[in-house]
């Protein structure tokens, strides 16, 4: 399909807009765990450095206190919120990933929709839809753009989130036609984000400058400014500029409603607190540990080898602290192997240990093209292989091709109440106000409940 | 000069911190135009519809109200300041043009320097010369980013802006070399703004969008906020991902400070209130008109002829509104050739007069690429000629290959005295108080009293 004979943007605003997704399903129960999953990765993060450095800029502003800022026990404005409850749900980089989106969708999408909620009065219900909506539209986006848009330099989580966040938000908004058209081209043109800040605190930010924008994208639509009504098409327009725009005929709109992409493949809820391309060798290592069949003084080399490409997410060879290890093969498999835990604690800015520090030059990173990946790999195409050589030559190997968490390998909701219990310095009754607010969430009156809990 | 051999950002972010342009040469001066100018564009859109709506928002926002919004007798936040500043000085296209940047640098960089200038006390010396190193930096991107950059979909305007809006008010800051490194990898990520919102409010909002962001970088650095310390760097770095790399190393810093880019090839002040390409036309059509050698009755067909790209900017062909028509080449020749003038009653949002509608068939875009450009041409290589055609056969020709306001053919002191009298309502003694600050601006005593005078 030739792009100049259609026009996406009014075709996605008007799909967006006649959505009604069907809570009772996979989809509304997905959503549900979601916004548990993206609640515990706020309150992980809470004493974050950066949190206090963002809420230094956003109270010299002053303004408004209308939104929860999430696990913050304080409120900041509609859209500096938004900013706020972005860069907190990603901070650790614990929240939720989506393969088509080749990023994360509830860490833009959510904030932007909490503010919404805030400052209206929607149903849970309509909330819920709001959300399954939003991921619907990056994932679609995300197929749309094409993976080149990744590997030349984009940061999906925030150049596709900004729009699927004002997609969401606009739903929930019940913005008319022509306020959601030009809501996704004030989205689409403030579109932004580089892999070169990954690693670093400005990831994260990326997904509250995402969320922010979707919201002042919103506002915009609701005054009626003037903005493009066709901006996602053409060959300037947003999937020609930022993508190749052949591969939305495909995927942006076809069999919309049919399912939801937030279950089918589903949301991917992290059990390690770290870049989810280190995950398959994550669960791998800790596979060898368990099996204790080598003594790690006996360590020679160990290789990871993924599929050609397979590691661009990491691209720290050699973190200086835990927080740029979140972005390391080689720090996630150095500490599994010296014996430490792969949680939260071993991924803060402090330095690293000594002897993790002076294993990582034993660990190799290797690309095999000539393995086959699984049926059911996630993401489709990936593995990682970790193999250890000890000083007497033997090799030890595990494969991972779907990694704990991943859909097809799923988080139960029992996984994610220890998740977010263990995020929340186990409050007990906390976590479970909050859950069965959120398994329940259904009227006004829940949703304003939700938003108390925060 | 290969890009990984060099770290552009980590230069440039020394040269901006070592400038110290002489203020008594062309570039001092200049940039006291560039304030008048910026000035007179803003006072002349104040009572913009887009100002209202924008103001909706701002103040829904609530927050601080420190910061002089131009011609509006109301302050707002530091951030939200720079938004509505941006917005404002762009709203009608009336504010200057840099050909190295093909696009407008004061009603980005200006609106940024006001921010900062409120919040501190940066003597008047001291916010010039940030501001001729805002317009370096820009014209310097521009150069290196390449013409691809705008021709794929880019609005330079924005995407350079917000960079070099954070040079510029990281000088002003006085940032350290470390920050501002930072500095200039927050507003690269932030990067964005794409041309198919030409013709709508969106075009001047890019503008507002990439100051406040480069406040937002600007507050993220003095927060020693993490982030990439090489943002312009390597194949995925900003001058990779959004440009063409290999330009960078001849021009982003070579030859730094010997002369400055503000007044060599200097900013071009604009005398008509739409897109200066099509200011040739313009010149050329009133012209014809002077002359009046032809009547309008007997006018059959209209040629003007570019060289080819050279109408890139110019996306509506048949506009409904003056507003679009500042984007019209079609609009602009038929508005001249029916009598009307090129003033700002004309580029309204209010529908076109019956005779300029009727008038626009007649009007036709040739390319010649055979025509050998002037040297003396502003923007390099770029002419119009506008050719008559009667009933009876004759042809009546001009050709502008400089139009006035363009460097080589400038506005003085005087011509912008008079557009900056015209926009405030033909307030003498206003103007005079403005224009007398702005030409002997140096202390922090002037700077302050510049701001109340806003």
């Amino acid at each position: 399909m030739v792009m100049s004979e259609q026009s996406f943007t009014k075709e996605l605003a008007r799909l967006v807009m006649e959505s009604a997704p069907d809570l009772q399903g996979v989809a509304g129960h997905t959503a549900r765990l979601g916004i548990i999953d993206y609640i515990a990765a706020c309150c992980a993060a809470r004493d974050d450095e950066g949190v206090v450095k963002l809420w230094n800029i956003v109270e010299a502003e002053g303004g408004a206190a209308d939104v929860p800022v999430v696990g913050q026990k304080k409120k900041a404005s509609f859209l500096k919120a938004a900013l706020l409850n972005g860069f907190i749900g990603h901070a650790l980089d614990y929240d939720d990933v989506h393969s088509d989106v080749r990023g994360h969708p509830s860490t833009v999408i959510l904030p932007a929709l909490l503010s919404v909620a805030a400052a209206g009065r929607p149903s849970g219900e309509r909330f819920l839809a709001a959300y399954i909506i939003g991921v619907e539209t990056m994932a679609r986006l995300g197929k749309s753009i094409g993976s080149n848009h990744y590997m030349r330099g984009w940061h999906n989580t925030s150049t596709l989130g900004v729009i699927a966040a004002v997609a969401a938000a606009g739903y929930l908004q019940q913005l008319s036609q022509e306020q959601m058209e030009k809501a996704i081209g004030f989205a689409a043109t403030q579109s932004g984000g580089m892999r070169v800040q990954f690693g670093t605190e400005t990831k994260p930010l990326h997904a509250g400058i995402a969320a922010q924008a979707a919201l002042l994208s919103l506002r915009l639509a609701e005054q009626n400014f003037g903005g493009s009504r066709s901006a996602l098409d053409g060959n300037i327009g947003f999937l020609g500029l930022y993508g190749e725009p052949e591969l939305a005929g495909k995927f942006l709109l076809a069999d919309w409603g049919q399912s939801w992409k937030i279950a089918d493949p589903g949301l991917w809820f992290k059990i390690y607190p770290f870049c989810s391309a280190a995950h398959h060798a994550a669960d791998a290592v800790l596979r060898l540990v368990e099996k204790s069949a080598f003594d790690k003084n006996n360590i020679e080399r160990v290789h990871i080898i993924f599929p050609p490409g397979g590691d661009a997410a990491l691209i720290e060879k050699k973190p200086a602290t835990g927080e740029q290890g979140r972005f390391s093969v080689e720090y996630v498999v150095s500490l599994a192997l010296n014996g430490y835990s792969l949680t939260l604690d071993n991924f803060t800015n402090k330095p690293l240990s000594e002897d993790v520090s002076s294993f990582l030059p034993k660990v190799h990173r290797k690309y095999d093209e000539t393995i086959e990946p699984a049926a059911h790999a996630v993401p489709k195409g990936r593995f990682t292989i970790v193999e250890v050589i000890t000083s007497a030559g033997e090799a030890y190997r595990e494969r991972i091709d779907c990694p704990r968490g991943a859909p097809g390998n799923g988080l139960s909701l029992e996984d994610l109440q220890y998740k977010l219990l263990a995020s929340m310095d186990n409050d007990r009754e906390k976590m479970h106000q909050l859950v069965q607010t959120i398994v329940t969430l259904k009227t006004e009156h829940d949703m304003q409940r939700l938003l108390a809990l925060l």
